[in-house]
């Protein structure tokens, strides 16, 4: 049985951890969005499509597999991808909208 | 002005990059769940309720901030943020109902 005192102190070490995961996260996002800008770019000088549904697809089935692995729920891996991607074609159209 | 091959390859390398930077996420992802699953048996364990919106506040301002330094939409942050407590306070419902 452990005390308040040291599930006090056992909470505050485990969010220490995740406050630097979180700071690894953000910069991590940071990095591919830098890379989805300048694939938006390309594609808006290009003429490419915004989206790529065949891309996306295989990125899906790969972040699935690589969650099972790592011990994520796939689902909710598949989630966040989700969310990023919404993210990324909508700066995509504007990038596109921009070079029209 | 690229060429379409020119245009195809640029796009193949940024691809490649953005799977690297993914695969990192989800590792990073995995590893924020293994903390997370810790808090959650903690708090099921101490009696501790399964959400802390104080906690909650400050996260969400420190990220909000670290996005800025780093060049990422600080509203995207929140919005990515949110989706990966909300799934963490579901998990730590279930802890919760489970330790009743």
């Amino acid at each position: 049985m452990t005390t308040v005192e040291e599930a006090r102190a056992e909470l505050l070490r485990l969010r220490s951890s995740i406050d630097n995961l979180d700071a690894a996260l953000v910069h991590l996002l940071a990095e591919r969005f830098k890379c989805t800008e300048q694939v938006g770019r390309l594609k808006a000088r290009s003429g490419m499509p915004a989206a790529d549904p065949a891309r996306e697809a295989v990125q899906i089935a790969r972040l699935r597999a690589m969650a099972e692995t790592s011990g994520l729920d796939p689902h909710f891996a598949e989630q966040i991808l989700g969310v990023i991607i919404a993210e990324v074609i909508r700066n995509h159209e504007q990038f596109a909208e921009a070079a029209e």
